[in-house]
């Protein structure tokens, strides 16, 4: 397909860089931004540049947050003896929209996933050590999919640190088995994390 | 929902902003972004801001361009006798794909619909009187989508055009009765374009 201009080819280009958006739909966008006012587009591009330019992930949790330690961290309301094990930040909100959890969480940034070559080594595991050694930590609750990635990423951090003094628990599987956490309701979820079970290797 | 960083929601807001993409898509999008080196952004969000404040639309037949005057008008080569009147540029895009058209063309920016307010006023129907001025165009061919807007654009058009010494014609409808033009296969538009027929106010 031949554009007309070269800015309108770019634009194209780069949008259906962007996973689940064609060539087609990339100039729908383009154009659409075109006939809206030129602040839109503006204001649309800054805010993608100020995204990966200035975030930041906080060094407790890994989370993102817009400082050194992101606001749940930093909050002295919430008990670390609670320590919830999520694969992404949308878990988190997914979590903090019940409003059920007054813990605080751990973002691995990804399930094992042997598929996608992805090994615990990529996940922040050695961050629940280090909670762990300071022996304030009482409970390591997995809030994961109910998948097999999920179940594996699991069982290989339970493994790990079984040994320790912590408990480990698993958020109740109101969800069915093969969902992904982050469609769960937002009541079934809440439910799930309060009556969360004793983890163990058959569960 | 809460977000986590003030830049992923203002992020997520933004991209949100545009048609068909819902804040979890949004979100979806900018954890996409977080994860890919920070360039990626960067250039997407570059591209978008070029997009609108570097377009230019040709001042002969509205289509986009990166110059006053597009590559098309500005082709020798093209005869002007020949004028394809368009809604958008995305049809211009479609008929040049096919490589059977060899005159110019007039980007209306639209079509007459009264269901979303869109008059002929506010198509660029006044520069098809100035082509008509210059005595150059022999036919002025209707490519309008095969709807009832597009048969009414068409029809105005035709009305108010018709005492000048233009022959009128309009692509074969090889489409369908109802299909939008930029959805049509390559093949059929091209042969649309090869056997036009007259415009007369019954067709
Ligand atoms: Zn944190
Ligand atoms: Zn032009």
């Amino acid at each position: 397909m031949e554009y007309p201009s070269k800015v309108l080819a770019k634009a194209v280009d780069e949008i259906s860089g962007l996973p689940g958006i064609g060539k087609k739909s990339a100039l729908r966008l383009a154009l659409h931004l075109l006939k809206q006012p030129e602040s839109q587009a503006i204001a649309l591009g800054d805010s993608l540049k100020k995204l990966v330019t200035d975030i930041k992930y906080c060094r407790e949790c890994h989370n993102f947050s817009d400082s050194e330690v992101c606001d749940i961290c930093a909050n002295p309301k919430r008990t670390e003896e609670l320590l919830c094990v999520v694969e992404d930040v949308r878990d988190v909100m997914a979590i903090e929209n019940t409003g059920k959890f007054r813990g605080k969480y751990l973002v691995l940034g990804g399930k094992i996933s042997p598929m996608e070559g992805i090994g615990p080594n990529k996940l922040n595991i050695s961050s629940i050590e280090k909670k762990l050694e300071t022996g304030i930590v009482k409970e390591l609750i997995f809030a994961l999919s109910a998948t097999m990635e999920g179940d594996t990423t699991a069982y290989y951090i339970y493994k790990k640190f079984k040994s320790s003094t912590v408990r480990f628990s698993t958020i109740a599987r109101g969800i069915s088995v093969g969902d992904e956490l982050e469609y769960a309701d937002e009541i079934s979820l809440g439910r799930s994390i309060q009556n969360r079970l004793p983890y163990s290797e058959g569960s």
